[in-house]
């Protein structure tokens, strides 16, 4: 049983949350720090970008969560502090605020930050912004949420309920994109909460098996962030049986958890850079795993795909050449394509031969908001799903002054 | 002694060529089928996509190279005969129109299409336009270069002069660039000439090993096509002795060789589907040829690095977010970053880290049409040089609907 109910970050157990905007963004109307607070030391797990250019902010957070546990997070936008020479020290000045307001240890913070590269981060503005933050702790997870947007145009926030052998529990989360999006073993900025009570052995062991397929299945641009943090803290106070072993409720928990990260994962897709469509290609029939997700994501990360389903263009012959560059072991013979949405299906290509379709049908399959592509290898028996979004005049736009 | 001269695929001794509107294409003015013939027998080599999916014109190629000499190439664009139940039939039934109306044996023929995948191609307007294709074979290399064109806005050919051995040698080119361009061990379609003398194998020799260092480090679009092939043909009326080993003779030659490629490389970034920049990335302090190709060809294939390209900003942060995550093995705290173009230079990272400079120089230097990445990785001594463009609202335009 799993349940979508309201809220975010805040919606288990254990877990308070806020956003204000102290003014490392020079627009007053736009949040830019956020802090999530436990009641007590959580089982935390993460995964990072696996970049060699790390942000410092990530530095700092492995040091703190090496002992399985945090009980803060700390997460600033409008400036990754990446590339600058004084980056972990402001990462651990931020930590020590954290303290001094909450009192809360600054080696149980975890700390994250996302915007430009290479320019200093200021700890002036988050020194002044502190009192604000921690005074409205709350149920304040929507303002959390807000607070590490960048480029993002919705909030991304959600939380399920789901049972662990009879006990309710609940997991939220949030997260933002939406471009530099590539994600590899974690994702741009993601944190989730729970109130199941499991080890941090296992709550790590979930996290990394689920990001194969969740996170790391999403790209809008190819490009692998320099900041990627996925963090997930566990309250334990749902009052479960802890979860020591790979069991029924660790698998129950998994099941919560790939709900939230898939859920997100279409959200970051969706929210692309400039984007207007949601493409997800589904790929069946592959040798191995592996094929099947090296044939998903080169098909979802081709420019001239991409420029086709904002064109709405069945230009299916760069879904062939995506999967034949993608490095996947395939039978080129095989491949069959069907386009999917709400206004109908589409077949256009059989045996890996163009078959015959009515463009007038096309141009309206394509035309929807949500494009599935769906590429059966007919090879074998291994399936994997990736996400992403059409490439647009607007992603230019927004990527061609970003920084000034 | 190395001399560019003018014209293309007809420079060098022994060759003639021609270019018509054969009806491929429904606009009357653009032409689209082309035809190169030798006077004798020449060595050919070829090197072609590493697609699994690979056009019929390739499948047919191969075959007639084989045995390592060639005398005609024929190119249609308009249409790529990729991914049709016909297409070695169609191709091999083009290279018999030759022999029909050359005398040249079919299996002398190099092929090779270009254009939509996915559409039959019919045979019937190469039928009607072969009599006036051979009628004005000459001097034509231009008309040639123009009927290979797809999306290219300007023709691309050149040619030059140089001594093996005291002799007199020419070498000419034409190529087509421009989507769907991120060749590995070919590149997308470029037809060379030469009257050197040179054995079959000595030629495949200098073609695989060029290809690394130049059509290999092209990218528009990070999309490897279905049917790039890159050939060459030397005829050997330049009378030098036959190169049959890696002589002095043999540099000569690669020499030459090289400096058509890397050419042909820069005429294909700057004229990228939608470009208005040529951003060449020069990385030197490797400590592999590995290291230095994955580094220079990872930014200029960085999405978010060709947009900051188009908007002149400086945004140094994604070339090292580019080579973070490039797969080289490098020291991100060694890392300088400079800009060079004809209005200047600009210093923007040392050591891995930012270091001041004036937006306003800044916004002159990348506002230049050719734009050098200078990336000193201070780890080694190997160097590569990569070729781009940037990322424009045209090329999305382009192809958002290039076959509806």
């Amino acid at each position: 049983m799993l349940k979508q109910i309201s809220g975010g970050v805040c919606a288990p157990k254990g877990f308070r949350a806020n956003g204000v905007h102290c003014g490392i963004r020079k627009n007053k109307i736009k949040k830019d720090l956020a802090l999530i607070v436990a009641d007590n030391r959580s089982a935390t797990a993460c995964v990072y970008t696996t970049n060699l250019v790390k942000g410092a902010p990530i530095l700092v957070t492995k040091e703190h969560v090496k002992d399985g546990y945090a009980q803060a997070v700390i997460v600033n936008s409008g400036n990754a502090n990446t590339c600058n020479p004084d980056g972990v020290e402001i990462a651990n000045a931020m930590c020590a605020l954290v303290e001094a307001h909450t009192g809360i240890p600054s080696s149980d913070v975890v700390i994250a930050s996302t915007g430009v590269i290479g320019q200093r981060l200021s700890l002036a503005p988050i020194e002044g912004g502190m009192e604000a933050l921690v005074k409205g702790l709350g149920d304040n997870g929507t303002a959390a949420a807000e607070a590490i947007m960048t480029t993002d145009t919705v909030v991304k926030e959600l939380a399920y309920a789901f049972k662990v052998n009879g006990k309710e529990c609940h997991i939220g989360a949030m997260c933002k994109g939406v471009g530099m999006i590539c994600p590899n073993m974690a994702t741009m900025l993601m944190f989730v909460t729970t109130d199941v009570s499991i080890t941090p052995e296992m709550l790590q062991k979930a996290l990394s098996a689920d990001v194969k397929k969740s996170m790391n299945m999403v790209s809008v641009d190819r490009d692998t962030s320099t900041n990627d943090t996925l963090c997930v803290m566990a309250s334990g106070l749902a009052g479960n049986q802890t979860i020591t072993e790979a069991n029924a409720d660790y698998r129950a928990f998994c099941r919560a958890f790939n709900a939230v990260t898939t859920a997100m994962c279409r959200k970051i897709a969706r929210d692309g850079e400039g984007a207007t469509k949601l493409i997800e290609c589904q790929v069946s029939g592959a040798k191995s795993v592996k094929d099947a997700r090296l044939s998903a994501k080169s098909v979802i990360n081709s420019p001239l795909l991409k420029a086709a389903m904002f064109g709405a263009d069945a230009n299916w012959g760069r879904i062939l050449c995506a999967l034949g560059y993608s490095g996947a072991n395939l039978d080129v013979d095989k491949i069959e394509v069907t386009f999917h949405s709400k206004a109908g299906d589409l077949a256009v290509c059989k045996e890996g031969r163009g078959i015959e379709f009515s463009e007038e049908i096309a141009k309206k399959v394509l035309s929807e908001e949500e494009i599935i592509i769906d590429v059966n290898l007919n090879d074998g028996n291994y399936k994997a799903t990736a996400w992403g979004c059409d490439l647009t005049y607007d992603y230019v736009k927004i990527n061609g002054d970003y920084r000034t």
